[in-house]
């Protein structure tokens, strides 16, 4: 645009990279469950969750390609983790796909909303706005209420479901967290101190647990 | 928004439900091939290109829901002649992938282009947006001109494959046509009377050819 920006740390360009590699891989997650929607409202509400994140994807490289950061090279680190996490849970169907887009999403949200809080106002303001875009969670909430209100076992099965996602997913966070100095000091300088980041995992973990009685099976 | 609107004839239902169909299902296919993509730049470029498609879908579904119409209902009868095209043409290989990309989607913005004239203003100036907006013709020049340069066996099967592609689009168009009065009558209307289908067609393989010619297939 005009002259070149200030250059980021590498914490900042971390914490862009693995957002932006998490867009990259919910889009590919969200656009392979549109094809097990039992109709195509249900697959269109996915694909449009999917392509939402594409918008966010290409925010995300804008800016990174505005302090001189290649987003592939900015991603790089984080693709083994996160196909990783992906492939650890992978739907096995329609609401197993909805309940994850849904927890995934809004865990993400969470933790990153936090980070945002030690970045410059350009970059806050950044990932605020590629956060609060979605606001797609309305369905999910709709269809999965919809589909355990007279079904306990489905119940069940969908509560066990959204308690190993968040397992999943703290420990491949805690896993790219432990790799990524510069990540972890982003973490550290935001949540105050090591105990800082105990009390972030927390509240990250009683968000999920607020989400999973929204969704009735909590 | 306000008041209700005027309604739209099944011409005009059927034309804007078959371009969202395919929008829906050119997302689905561009999302699949994505996967197969050699690089994340790639992988990216596809996604973009299926997030553009979800774009239109979204436009195409208020505009009918403005008229009354649901898009689900206007889109059902296209279904399985899109599923029966895509399943024809399924690539093998990240290459046919982004020909396929590049010949259908600028094939069917040629045609639609031409049915666009019998619309009425909004209806046009929505169809020419939808159309116009995705530009991602450029990655799957470069891709291929760079792939085929020093490969003429290369070059070859990606030929057999544009001309497969046109046959196969032409022949589930020629299908969707005879089984839809509406829209058989807005095509007379548009092109003047059978004669003018049959130019028509001409054009829209004089257009595909110069296609391929500027892909280096021609």
């Amino acid at each position: 645009m005009s002259e070149a920006k200030a250059q980021i740390s590498p914490g900042v360009a971390d914490l862009l990279g693995v957002l932006a590699y998490s867009e990259l891989s919910a889009f590919d997650r969200l656009a392979e469950d549109s094809r097990t929607a039992p109709n195509v409202a249900g697959r269109a509400a996915l694909a449009t969750m999917a392509a939402a994140e594409i918008g966010h994807y290409q925010m995300l490289e804008q800016h990174l390609a505005g302090h001189g950061v290649a987003v592939e090279v900015a991603m790089k680190p984080f693709v083994g983790h996160i196909d990783a996490f992906q492939n650890s849970t992978a739907p096995k169907s329609w609401l197993e796909s909805l309940v994850k887009a849904y927890v995934v999403d809004n865990l993400a949200a969470d933790l990153y909303r936090e980070l945002s809080q030690v970045l410059d106002e350009e970059a806050r303001q950044l990932v605020l706005t590629v956060l609060g875009e979605t606001g797609h969670s309305a369905f999910a909430e709709r269809e999965v209420a919809a589909a355990i209100e007279a079904d306990a076992k489905q119940r069940d099965r969908l509560a066990l479901w959204g308690r190993r996602l968040l397992g999943e997913a703290l420990t491949h966070a805690q896993y790219i967290v432990a790799e990524r100095d510069g990540l972890a000091e982003l973490i550290v300088r935001g949540s105050g101190d090591l105990s800082g980041i105990a009390a972030l995992f927390r509240r990250l973990q009683q968000g999920h647990t607020k989400r999973m009685q929204v969704l009735g099976l909590g």
